[in-house]
């Protein structure tokens, strides 16, 4: 887990130096806060069968895909939480900040092997 | 619970008319996550005995207290988790806006009850 004693969610997001490389930066109880950078489309279609996944957008902009759905952007401010079951995939043009609140036992691709899929030891 | 279908965060802010008054605007999984607002020191101290509680600050700034540690002021774009059992009270001179992350079951203040006391049904 990263300094628990920064508080200030801006630093951490400039400590991240891998885009889709998620780092834990609380826990509460069972859920996991995660700060992660996105750039490009490298994240593969997936769900998580029992966990939901929430994302609060704290800069730029993230296109968000659900399974027959639109695809829609979440900006700045804004937040949405996949639900359980529902496969996603996500993806941005430019650099986004993501704030990230999901179980602890959440595997970040799913059960998906990507090239981007980190171990949750990867992500403390 | 609020529209789920507003993804913007500061509006759910703005919709808040009280003070003191957690709302719902997502769940992720056992996780309730919740905007408030705080002016003044109606907050009575209080712990939770086994759930943590993460408070970021959307707008504003919020001073923090903990038992037996000197107290700090939380502002803008900064979180802080209070880890189970830990007695705190939080209080701020001006406005201020919190996104709250806490188990489904945390009562926000705690086992005590004060005039500013909620249940969960008038959190939704």
């Amino acid at each position: 887990m990263v300094d628990k004693t920064e508080r200030d969610l801006r630093k951490h997001f400039l400590q991240l130096t891998d885009y889709f490389s998620p780092k834990v930066i609380g826990k509460v109880n069972d859920v996991f806060v995660k700060v992660t950078k996105t750039k490009g489309d490298d994240v593969p279609w997936h769900s998580h069968g029992h966990e939901d996944e929430m994302f609060y957008i704290v800069k730029g902009s993230l296109i968000m895909e659900l399974e027959n759905s639109p695809k829609f952007s979440l900006n700045e401010g804004e937040y949405f939480i996949v639900e359980q079951g529902i496969r996603h995939r996500v993806s941005s043009e430019q650099e986004c900040w993501i704030l990230l609140i999901e179980n602890a036992s959440t595997k970040h691709t799913g059960d998906i092997q990507s090239d981007i899929t980190k171990t949750i030891e990867e992500q403390l």
